[in-house]
């Protein structure tokens, strides 16, 4: 990509590296056998706050000017990336206007509570959020930052996979969940820059599977249902995302719900990570097509642990 | 301990290295808000089979002779150290004979059959399964294998801890769970040879409190409850675990299940870890004691992570 090069990513990482953990990888022999393949896991549920999203957060806000800081930053998710902008702007003392639905779950409030975010309530659908967050932005003079379609939070997104190819430098592939596309454009940019030839494969649940139809259309596509488990993977592509997705991602391949269940269930039980729907989306593409990539070194990046235990019973 | 030697564990170590996984240490700066210390975990839940118990067991079978192993090991148990002799069985050419009650889950169950045990079924009451263990012994000349009441089980669960020192030398405490006591007889010994005055703490459920009693009293106590959640830590002491435990153990801290329950979710919640119930203990303990422990440098050891997720309803 011409607006982007190694040189951004390198500095990008030396940025945020004070504020974020080199996460661990992990494998198992079972998941190995039931591939035919040997697979990597980058575990960025061990990520402060529990997914891949503070990188991106902390290169965002470390990226704006000490008067842009003092005036704090707001963005609209009930997500990971709400929780992610609250604890990156109290570890670098910025203020963080979360805008967040008024039915949003309790949890996910006092997440961002915890983390020293203000949350700000509007009206469940996307252009109240939109407007609540352009209002907060005008009245503070915050700045916005995006979840995903963001060039500075794609960076910060590709550093996972930096520091995945720095551990495992000949991976054949690298399986990423898909969501608004900030994880799989860092990484497309990541692999395109630090690796021999590592391709990138995107992983999306058919139930919303605007990221496979976007890829193959060349254009921003919607979703005209969300009935996925896979929570964090309910928003579509941008801007930003789709032309590196479309130039630096081998494919896309959608999955079913049991499919998803499935997996999650097997990284649970044998590799005894609490992992999120979303991250096992991944795993269960490579397991749908393990026909396909058999013999191949398979990287997935686990993108995050961050479940709701309270719906669990024990 | 006079029976035990420094060298026993050196060389105890140096056999089953080659067949068990050095397991990572893990923290947590909530947990460690919350306690008001520095905690480590040592993660026998990312143990191969997933829990300490593949240590001892490997341990036990590598120092029988070729003709005993021709022959076969036999054990009863209906937990980890079944499915632990299993795999270690199969690891090393062996047939593992599990002595299990006929009412044992079908998971349980499973579990042995995939590591290539074979089972054997018996009544649910341990007057059926002692005899039927002997039974098959006698049939077949396989070595009966206590799941902790062994010198070299014992020897074996205390490598966790060598390894935990090796890299944390500084421990001032280590908290472990407290079952039939093969973790913390094991656990004791290689502190008293390997570290520098680092003390060791059972924890234990007030539901199944034998060890705590048996640890004033002197004597072996039995339960007469075993209402916990703690499935792991029914058991009772031994006349080989009990001597070690009143010798070199510092304190036992009992705790209501509730406690365990709320560990149990701080470490899936925020460490992101799948553990068993057992594990959960203690830390429970050490939250229920930490004004005790304020600024110290702690290690718990996270003994396993089997949990039956069918249960969980995601």
């Amino acid at each position: 990509m011409e607006d982007y090069s190694k040189k951004d990513l390198l500095e990008c990482y030396r940025l945020i590296e004070p504020y974020i953990h080199n996460t661990p990888v992990m494998s198992s022999r079972l998941i190995d056998e039931i591939v035919g393949a040997k697979v990597y896991f980058k575990c960025e549920n061990f990520q402060r706050m529990g997914a891949y999203k503070m990188r991106g957060a902390t290169h965002a806000i470390l990226r704006l000017s000490s008067d842009q800081r003092a005036k704090g930053v707001v963005t609209h998710s009930s997500g990971n990336f709400a929780q992610a902008l609250a604890l990156a702007a109290q570890s670098l003392g910025v203020t963080a206007h979360i805008v967040m639905p008024s039915d949003a779950p309790a949890v996910k409030k006092s997440a961002v509570i915890n983390y020293g975010g203000r949350i700000v309530e509007c009206e469940p659908n996307l252009e109240a959020r939109k407007a609540m967050a352009d209002k907060v932005a005008s009245e503070t003079g915050a700045s916005f930052l995006h979840p995903s379609n963001d060039r500075d939070v794609i960076l910060g997104q590709g550093t996972a996979c930096m520091e995945f190819l720095k551990e495992h430098p000949d991976l054949d592939f690298i399986f990423v969940p898909v969501g608004g596309g900030g994880l799989i454009a860092g990484t497309a940019l990541a692999a395109n820059f630090f690796s021999k030839g590592t391709k990138v494969i995107g992983a999306e649940p058919f139930e919303v599977d605007d990221a496979y139809r976007s890829f193959h259309s060349g254009h921003i596509e919607t979703n005209l249902t969300t009935n996925t488990m896979a929570d964090g993977l309910k928003t579509i592509l941008g801007d930003q995302t789709l032309p590196i997705i479309l130039r630096l991602v081998d494919r896309i391949i959608r999955v079913e719900e049991k499919e998803i269940l499935s997996a999650m269930r097997l990284i649970w039980e044998r590799m005894k990570l609490v992992v999120e729907p979303s991250s096992a989306v991944a795993l269960a593409a490579l397991i749908r097509s393990s026909q396909e990539y058999t013999n191949s070194k398979i990287g997935i990046i686990i993108s995050g642990g961050n479940v709701d235990l309270s719906k669990l019973s024990f």
